[in-house]
């Protein structure tokens, strides 16, 4: 591996580089989405530091990072689930709580170093396509940065997720057909206007994402963990969490590389299907049908980079149906005190699954990723699931005295 | 003064100690709630760790922390409001932000401590007299602690509400009646059935406030901000962080005191009125009419704590109408990057109203307290005031021309 300069682009398939075209990061030959190259300097940690894009400042494609664009994102805790490990016969397992970012989800990592490159390139229009997480967290990051931000959303968009974006005043435009091709489409017209739009597989908002990864590192004492479960959809989460530990092998300051599972709902799952077929290409799908929404993306931008790095690090796919992600929600609240997003639930879910398969060791160290809160899915739970005793100020006694 | 053993309450009133009872701490003589007695021995901060419990527990009612009784609550991010300050010609204000908490709100740093408490006492059974944050907060803690957790709730709480807390599988009781009334019958019957009721102004639950006021103090330095402005209903929250920086100043560890502004809604506000009289009892107010839900208390139980506590510290409590709170609400969103509840918002509201009055400097410090997430309150935010356009795959362009 040759070490590039900083904003030099690459496509890990072709195995070439390419000078950063902000509006178009996608390789002109395959058409897959570029990666931050290898960068020129040696890298390590700054831990004298106390803002984390400070601390990890040399693995970010950064000059100098800008506190007055930060919102407090990162320094989530590692939090370990005792009794869920005693409940279900597990190894060590811990959740890396993302809900404790400025918009309650993970995005926030990645959306902070995008609008960090927007603002040192001198652009003032920023824009994303997506209908929940990401359109909050680019709303919000755009609005202190003071760039003006528009939201692509799909026509059934519900009302609240409109509000959770909406309010940090931003441009919306609900837009009518096909995801994918809006998805495409907005960098066709990004490049024509002049607006930045941060999708989900940009290259500076995947390296975002490997924040979380040292953090991890720093949280076990310096430790690999074996196990890494984290919600697959369109690929980019996952791919940064991997770079990260890729970047920590490469400067040898770890050994070690943890197996990634990628978790993806069964309704809409292209990614476990080429995997278990063992194909290098994902097909899209037709339909999805799960409740997982925001890991339901039927033709998965990063969905080849996913394939190419779990294969060649022997990482994992798998799949959970709707009714054992539900289930896994029910566990982490009930017994790990985390209410989450069914998507970021789904982590526990394959856990247990492979669990039966007996593919953990006593003392390994699993880590569930929690991506965001389930505060902004409360349409997934159930009202009748939740049984509500009734009483007066007169018949609480008894009915206390009952329930005791 | 003289130091106490650890456990002692007192009675800031009577002037006496009492020891703990802890289903039921209140005065026995006038009836008013107890607080913590000042401790046998000297405290200091121990930076090298890194749970806040732990770098703090000096100044808490702790014998040791337990880490598996943690969510990661604390350590919330300290945030520069630059864009706020030059718009509205502020001194330096700044957002502590608790929404970055397990359950979204300040309520999980009392919640931590009072569980605690009730699990180093043998304590099986907790609850909680709420409608809101507090419930969720003491449902999450009681299932990580393996303690049965009774909710009691008023019968009008919305269906979101409910599932909030409900998803932590304590049991829930809608009560008919007044709310004051249940509030105090709790802790009878808590007496009776050795629940143990972690009210609003619970003492232990109060203790852990105080770690927000000292994260503040090391987060600017080691320096006393002016002013801190601080959502105000119950009173618990408010009398946490001022023992805070009375505790700081008892201890040599500061010398000055920060001026704290105690906010209500002008549809609430019995303690601002009390105050304005400059009387030393609050009045309870026949009728709350207020979208601030989360700070409508017609009937304060440490309202009388916090009058004397405001008048010995020379605080100051004010007043803000609805509009001005959904306006500073709209300002933190879209100038801040902070989407909070109405109630976390009558802190701005307030310093735009005082700064009017000229009471700021230039060079002061403000902090703004942020109490709960907006993903709490959605229902406050009018749909119709988020403005949607509308496009297809094939008008898109001519929509982004006609925006830009």
């Amino acid at each position: 591996m040759t070490r590039k300069s900083m904003d030099s682009l690459e496509c890990i398939f072709c195995c070439k580089d390419f000078r950063l075209n902000i509006f178009f990061p996608f390789c002109p030959e395959c058409g897959e989405p570029l990666l931050l190259a290898y960068p020129a300097k040696k890298r390590e940690f700054h831990p004298e530091k106390t803002y984390p894009l400070d601390i990890f400042r040399d693995f970010l494609p950064l000059s100098s990072a800008d506190q007055s664009l930060s919102l407090g994102e990162g320094n989530t805790p590692l939090i370990r689930l005792n009794k869920i490990e005693k409940k279900y016969s597990l190894p060590l397992l811990f959740a890396k709580n993302e809900t404790f970012n400025p918009t309650h989800s993970f995005k926030d990592r990645g959306t902070v170093v995008a609008i960090h490159k927007a603002v040192s390139m001198g652009i003032t229009k920023v824009g994303t396509v997506s209908t929940g997480n990401m359109a909050a967290s680019t709303a919000a990051y755009g609005a202190i940065a003071g760039l003006e931000t528009f939201l692509l959303l799909k026509e059934e968009t519900s009302e609240e997720k409109l509000i959770a974006a909406g309010v940090y005043g931003p441009v919306l435009i609900k837009v009518k057909g096909d995801y994918g091709e809006l998805f495409k489409r907005s960098f066709s017209l990004g490049q024509k206007f002049g607006v930045y739009f941060v999708n989900s597989v940009d290259p500076f908002r995947i390296e975002g994402y490997k924040v979380t990864g040292f953090e991890i590192f720093l949280q076990l004492q310096r430790e690999i963990p074996q196990f890494i479960f984290v919600p697959l959809s369109s690929g980019g989460h996952l791919t940064g969490l991997m770079r990260a530990f890729l970047d920590l092998k490469s400067e040898g300051i770890a050994r070690k590389y943890p197996t990634f599972v990628g978790v993806q709902a069964k309704g809409c799952s292209p990614l476990e299907r080429a995997f278990a077929e063992k194909k290098p290409n994902y097909k899209r799908i037709c339909k999805a049908d799960t409740i997982a929404h925001a890991i339901s993306n039927p033709d998965p931008p990063a969905g080849n980079i996913v394939l190419k790095l779990i294969r060649e690090n022997e990482g994992i796919i798998v799949s959970v149906s709707d009714r054992e992600i539900l289930e896994a929600q029910k566990i982490l609240a009930e017994e790990g005190g985390i209410f989450c997003q069914p998507e970021s639930a789904t982590t526990l879910a394959a856990v247990l699954k492979l669990s039966k398969k007996k593919i953990f060791r006593h003392q390994d160290k699993i880590v569930l990723i929690i991506t965001g809160s389930g505060l902004k899915a409360m349409e997934t739970i159930e009202p009748s699931e939740i049984k509500i005793h009734h009483a007066s100020l007169l018949s609480l006694e008894s009915t206390l005295d009952k329930l005791l």
